[in-house]
């Protein structure tokens, strides 16, 4: 059996009952973290652009912004998911699962009137291929300038909605062939809105992919290793078959999911000072910490903090997602770093410029990337000190669900309102008993005030 | 100024007035060639896979097929008009420009009410572009694995779509860079409907980008040259930027348009029979032969014919396309090479089979590629010879007008009735006088008996 009929005899064959508990139960949590994230990034002026293109009204739901076709409902949650770059990430390659795949998943499951158990195990299947082509192809892919969330990404979104729509092994390959051959996204959009049209590219062409191909167009079937298929064309400097040829053994031998190693940010910015924020708001919230006390906030870090994000007084929202001090200064005073600390207003605010300048980081090389030392002088003398070893949201220390609540409720509340933002996040945590996704489609779609 | 910003300048600055006579001509050509096209394979059954997906009605005319959304309609449109692999070459590249490039001008066109002046402009415009972009970039694009119609038709799409839309030139580079960053289509789903698909994508995406920048979304502003960008990651080894620096003296200068490049194909199979099939038409006209009084047909061909087309008795249409010997016996029978000589029922029609016992070909490695002699010998004993040095649709020889019009007429009078497809033909010559574009694509987007 070749590698890609071999990724289409797992999402065919997998029966969603074998999935364990726990991934399930991860599933679950990568849908809050994506619903939270699409709901706040909704009220961003630049999606309006997309709705000029595709237009609104129509039969699949649209986080935060009502309903519209298919395509374009998949199109526009998957930018939604991706915009604050605030989504989850797949530590070992860098791939982001849940912007192209949920989308399409969701889009597909509200088409079939799949159920919420089914409409779960799609993504947990999806997530599933999606990493493992991503760590067929990492890092070369990646290296070459390949966008990995959009190139690998469609495989998943395909993957989702083909086992949804009940495509067989044969056409579940060529469903992967299409979404394949329409992989996309090069590194250089980084840094404009193209970086998150790469996801809304993969999650709408990989549920297109599946649609065609289950009215009846034909794909490639050798997608993955085929002559001119996507190793040898988008990964030219090396591909690793050992991650497709071990997933016949997922259910059988108990091993680990890769959604296990997907990880979810609690703070909106670069990963790289999320240990330092961390360490910040632990002392803060231990010791009741006001930012009027506090003298100086002294910090050995990887040196990589002072590469990527060493700008003492930014000044635009932009520039304060890289700038360590800024981190720090608005982990101390608001305790988070979601959208809002990164607002204009925020990155000119006084008293988080003043804290700002009293933050100092030393690079220490001998520290783990996502580990920090932390001391903060008071005003009377005492020096708090913590050691955070891993930072939240790496697999070795995951978000808690009380932290992801506090994350989703942060972002959801102040667009959904507190009634409809607890009802839906009862719904996605209760989503497993659902007997279809309608009830919590139609409370992610409601616009503001509707 | 950098090479995506002189593509930019190009695209703005560009008076559509100073375009020459005979470029606009072949821009009409090359519009009527892709309407026949479209218009045939409007009769596809695959269609309807497409409108599954993407649905009916909307704003945008599609081929032979109502109306759609406008992504929709660029999409199905790219996908008519590549399907039967009968659309336009740009022979230094193998890029097939119309597919992606006309159905983004036309949908772009409908949208703003341009002129037909300014329509054909747009076209021509396009067309360069992305036959620029494919030079750039040729051979190493292609040998890697890509489709290069589908990777960089979206960059001849955005081109005329931005034009239409009236972007600025910093704004037009970011439409390219939108559009470079979701080319796509590997080289691996050719011999299934992802073939044609590419060029769907390419048209659709490419009039995507052009839309979203228009209305305010941001994209990387230097994709052809940078350091992640198309040369880059699409091209690792090599590119050309000769052909890109050049576009800025191409209308001072006088110089060659790459529309003058871009041969019509006379015949819906692989370019290689061409010159057998000009020969025995050639004759068969001019003697008035009958199939019954032929014993024989003696081909001196270049040696890839019987490399990648010897099929004595091909079983099915698909198969009969790779046939020089059914190539040959249809062109004899019919005078023809459309779609209808290569229907399953033709494949199997005893007369044809008969005299494709009759065919036979030597190779000649002295011949060019568009290079043939041929000899039919009669039941009377005549031997009526001919040579044909560069095959019809070739640079050097292009097809005529009125070969053109009999090309269309075959395809286009089955469907549309002879009245429509000849207000149509009309509507096509006469578009640089037409005020805007509504007139032909009403007529073009009539479904049969509507």
């Amino acid at each position: 059996m070749g590698p890609t009929d071999r990724l289409a005899t797992f999402i065919v064959q997998t029966d969603g009952d074998a999935i364990p508990g726990h991934v399930v139960h991860e599933a679950k949590r990568t849908l809050i973290n994506v619903l939270a994230v699409a709901i706040a990034t909704s009220e961003d002026p630049s999606v309006s652009s997309l709705e000029t293109w595709g237009g609104t009204g129509g039969p699949a739901s649209v986080i935060g912004r009502g309903t519209a076709s298919e395509g374009q409902a998949a199109l526009v949650n998957g930018y939604l998911a991706h915009l604050q770059d605030y989504d989850d990430t797949h530590f070992p390659t860098v791939l982001h699962p849940s912007a192209p795949v949920w989308p399409a998943v969701l889009t597909a499951a509200e088409r079939t009137g799949a159920s919420g158990a089914e409409t779960l195990a799609a993504f947990a299947i999806g997530c599933e291929v999606a990493c493992r082509v991503a760590l067929s192809v990492h890092p070369w892919h990646y290296d070459a300038g390949w966008h990995i969330t959009g190139t690998v990404g469609g495989f998943g979104a395909a993957t989702g909605a083909a086992r949804l729509f009940g495509l067989d092994a044969a056409r579940t390959t060529q469903a992967l062939g299409i979404a394949g051959t329409h992989a996309a996204g090069v590194r250089e959009a980084f840094g404009t809105n193209g970086k998150a049209l790469h996801a809304a590219h993969a999650a709408a062409s990989g549920l297109r992919a599946a649609s065609l191909v289950a009215s009846g167009l034909s794909g490639p079937e050798a997608i993955l290793e085929g002559r001119r298929g996507f190793w040898a064309v988008l990964s030219p400097g090396g591909h690793n078959v050992a991650p497709i040829e071990g997933i016949s053994d997922l259910i059988a031998s108990d091993a680990r999911w890769e959604l296990q190693n997907n990880g979810l940010k609690p703070y909106a910015n670069g990963v790289v000072s999320h240990p330092l924020q961390d360490a910040v708001i632990e002392l803060r919230n231990k010791h009741s910490i006001a930012a009027d006390d506090v003298r100086a906030i002294e910090a050995r870090v990887h040196p990589l903090v002072l590469e990527l994000m060493n700008r003492p007084q930014p000044e635009t929202g932009l520039s304060a997602k890289f700038s360590h001090q800024h981190c720090a200064a608005a982990a101390l005073i608001d305790g988070a770093g979601h959208e809002a600390q990164f607002h204009d207003d925020r990155a000119r605010d006084p008293q988080i410029a003043a804290v700002r300048a009293l933050v100092h980081a030393t690079p220490d090389a001998a520290l783990g990337e996502d580990e920090v030392h932390v001391t903060i002088r008071m005003a009377d003398g005492r020096e708090l000190t913590t050691h955070v070893e891993h930072a939240t949201g790496s697999p070795e220390n995951p978000m808690s669900d009380t932290h992801l609540e506090a994350k989703y409720r942060a972002l959801a509340v102040p667009v959904l309102g507190e009634r409809n933002a607890e009802a839906l996040l009862r719904a996605a945590w209760t989503l497993d008993e659902a007997p279809d996704i309608r009830a919590l489609m139609a409370l992610a779609s409601k616009r503001r005030g509707a």
